[in-house]
C-alpha cells in the first residue's frame, strides 16, 4: 500500500516561481491572490499530479463536488429507486453523494447535516420530512427537497393533485356506485394531500357518491392486514351488492387489500375495483396486476439534481445572486390502468 | 452564504510557537515532524475551530473517513435493504459512505474506482460483480466483497450451501414425490452456487428422486413470467398428480411462480411446495405468504463494515501489517415456514 509523494509547497513554488509564501496564501485565503495568480498556481497543481488527489484541489478551491442525500429509508421501494436515479445522474453532472438515512429521528438528522456541513458539501436534497423546511433553509446551502413540506426551499414533487384525478376519473368513468379513498391522516402542507383534494374536487364536481376513509396504516405488513381488513369487513357490510370504486394511498396498502379479497373470495369480486399509487413493484407482482398512479421517479430526480446544480453553479460566481423565492417543480404523473380496474368490471 | 475566514499558517504557527515552515511541513510532509510535534499542530488544529472543516483535517492526518460503496442497481431489494443495512453503521463507525451504482458496467465501475480513489477513500465494499476480485485486490486498498466472486479479496457472504439444505430438507420433510431447484445458470465461483449445491447433496445423500432445471429466467418481471410458465407446464406434464417441492432461487421468481399457478388453478394446488431464498418484502406480501430462506442482511452488513474498519485501522499504524491471506465470513441464513409449504399440504 504505498502513497505517493505528496506534492510540497517547494515544488509548487518551484515550478510557479512564487514565494512559498504566496503558495501558502493560495490555500489559505486564494482571494488575497489576483484571479491571474490563483490559475497560474491551479494549473500548476494539475501539472503537478495534484489531479490525482481531489482533497487537496478541494482545500484549494472549495469545490467538493460532494451533495449530501438524507432519505427517511431504503426499505420503501419509492426512496430506493430515487436514491438509485439520484445516483445515476453522476453521468451528467459529476457530483458524488454522500448518503444518510434518516430513520425519522431528527435528532439524528441535524447531527447528519453537520457532519455533511463538515465536509463542505455544495448543496444537499432532503427526501426525509423530521426537520421543518424553515430549519433546512436556515443552513444557508443550496437545498432541494422531494415530497415533503417545502415552503421555505426548493422542491420537486410529483403533481400529487393530478394523481388524485387520475386515479379517480378511472374509477368513475366504470360508473361505480361509491368512490372510496383510503388513505393515512396527512397535513394539508405536504404535497401528498393533493391526492385528497384531486379525489374530492372531481367526485363533487361530477356529483359523485365518496367517501373519505382516514386512518392509520401502520408500517408493518401485519399492521396493514389488520387495518384494512377492518375497512374491508366494514366496506362489505355498508355497501353489498354496490360497486365499490377504491383509490387507496399506495401499492403496498393496494396489494395488502387485494390480497385480502382473494382470500375471502378467492377472486376479485365484480363489485371492487382497485387503483393504487406510486408504480412499485408490487403493482406489477401482485397476484392481479394492479391499476396504479405512477411517478416518474426519474425525472423528479433528475430535475431535483438540476434545480440543485443550477443553485450550485451560481454559488460558484464571484457575486453570487441566490433565488429570493423557492423554485417548486411538479412532475406529472401517468395513469397505469392493469387488471384490478380492467378485467371483467 | 457566509463563509467562514479559514484559519491561515501565521494563526497556527502564531498559536503553536512553531514556525510557518513547520506547519507547512505538517500539511505536506507530516512524516518529517516528530510524533509530539505532529500531535501539538493536530491539537491547535482543532482548538483553532479546524473542527469544522474536515476536509482541512484530511488534508493534515489523510483519513478522509470515506468508504467507497459500489453496489449493481438498487430495483433489486437485496441491494437497497443491504446498502440500507451499511449506511446505518455509520452510527458505530462513524464512517461516510460515497455510493456509486454500476449497472452491471465494468468500464464505469473501473472510473467510479478510480473516483472513489482520487478522494482518498480509506476502504472499498463492492457488491457488483464485473470486476474480477484480482483487479480489485490490485488496487491495494482495504476491501470487502459481499456476495460475489471473492478469491483474491476478504468477503461477507451468506452460507449458501445451508440455505440449499434448509430448503431442501424442509421440502423432503413434505414426503415430495420428486423435489426441483429452479435457477439461472449458475458458476460455481459465485457464492450463490452453494444453493445448487446444498440441494444435490441433500438429495444425493437422501436418495430423493431430484431434477435441477437451469434456465435464464430473464430481468423483467414479464421475462419471468414468460419463462417460468414455460417451465410450469413442463411440470404439469412431466409430473401429473406428483407432489412437487420447488426450491426457485429467488422470492422474486418464487412468487411470479406462485402467481402462474394461482391464475392457471385459482388456487396453490396441493401437488405443489414452493421454498423461495432471500425472504425479501415480496415473499411476505405475497398473495400466499411464501415460506423461503432468509438472508440475515444487516448481520451480512455489519460483518462486511467491520471486517472492512480492521484492514482500515491496521493501515493507520506506523508499520501497517496486511493481511496475508483474504478473510471469508459466512453468516448463517434463517428458514422461514410459512404458507406454500406448511398449509394444507
Amino acid at each position: 500500500m504505498s502513497r505517493k509523494r505528496n506534492v510540497t509547497f517547494d515544488d509548487i513554488a518551484k515550478y510557479t516561481g512564487f514565494s512559498k509564501t504566496t503558495i501558502s496564501r493560495y490555500f489559505n485565503a486564494p482571494d488575497s491572490l489576483t484571479l491571474e495568480n490563483q490559475e497560474t498556481i491551479a494549473k500548476a497543481l494539475v501539472d503537478l499530479d495534484y489531479k490525482e488527489n481531489k482533497v487537496a484541489r478541494i482545500l484549494a478551491n472549495g469545490k467538493t463536488e460532494f451533495i449530501g442525500v438524507i432519505v427517511p429509508n431504503l426499505k420503501n421501494h419509492y426512496y430506493s429507486e430515487m436514491l438509485n436515479q439520484i445516483l445515476q445522474t453522476y453521468e451528467r453532472f459529476g457530483y458524488k453523494f454522500l448518503v444518510f438515512i434518516g430513520n425519522d429521528d431528527e435528532k439524528s438528522e441535524r447531527q447528519y447535516i453537520q457532519e455533511l456541513l463538515a465536509y463542505n458539501i455544495e448543496g444537499l436534497i432532503v427526501l426525509s420530512f423530521t426537520l421543518p423546511s424553515k430549519e433546512l433553509a436556515d443552513l444557508q446551502i443550496p437545498i432541494v427537497t422531494i415530497e415533503r413540506e417545502d415552503k421555505y426551499v426548493c422542491s420537486v414533487n410529483t403533481d400529487n393533485y393530478m394523481g388524485g384525478i387520475q386515479a379517480t376519473s378511472l374509477l368513475a368513468k366504470h360508473n361505480c356506485d361509491i368512490l372510496i379513498h383510503i388513505n393515512s391522516p396527512t397535513a394539508p402542507e405536504i404535497p401528498a394531500y393533493g391526492r385528497i383534494q384531486g379525489f374530492l374536487d372531481i367526485c363533487e364536481a361530477k356529483h359523485l357518491k365518496h367517501r373519505i376513509i382516514y386512518k392509520a396504516l401502520g408500517n408493518t405488513y401485519e399492521q396493514m392486514q389488520k387495518s384494512l381488513s377492518e375497512i374491508l369487513d366494514e366496506l362489505d357490510t355498508a355497501y353489498p351488492n354496490q360497486k365499490k370504486g377504491i383509490f387507496i394511498s399506495s401499492d403496498t396498502h393496494a396489494n395488502v387489500f387485494l390480497n385480502l379479497l382473494m382470500k375471502k373470495y378467492g377472486t376479485l369480486p365484480d363489485d371492487y375495483l382497485i387503483v393504487g399509487f406510486d408504480d412499485s413493484p408490487i403493482s406489477r407482482e401482485a397476484v392481479i396486476p394492479i391499476s396504479t398512479v405512477g411517478q416518474q421517479i426519474d425525472k423528479l430526480a433528475f430535475e431535483a439534481v438540476s434545480l440543485l446544480v443550477e443553485q450550485m453553479n451560481e454559488q460558484k460566481k464571484r457575486k453570487p445572486e441566490p433565488l429570493t423565492e423557492p423554485v417548486h417543480k411538479v412532475i406529472t404523473p401517468i395513469l397505469l390502468r392493469r387488471e384490478t380496474t380492467e378485467k371483467s368490471h
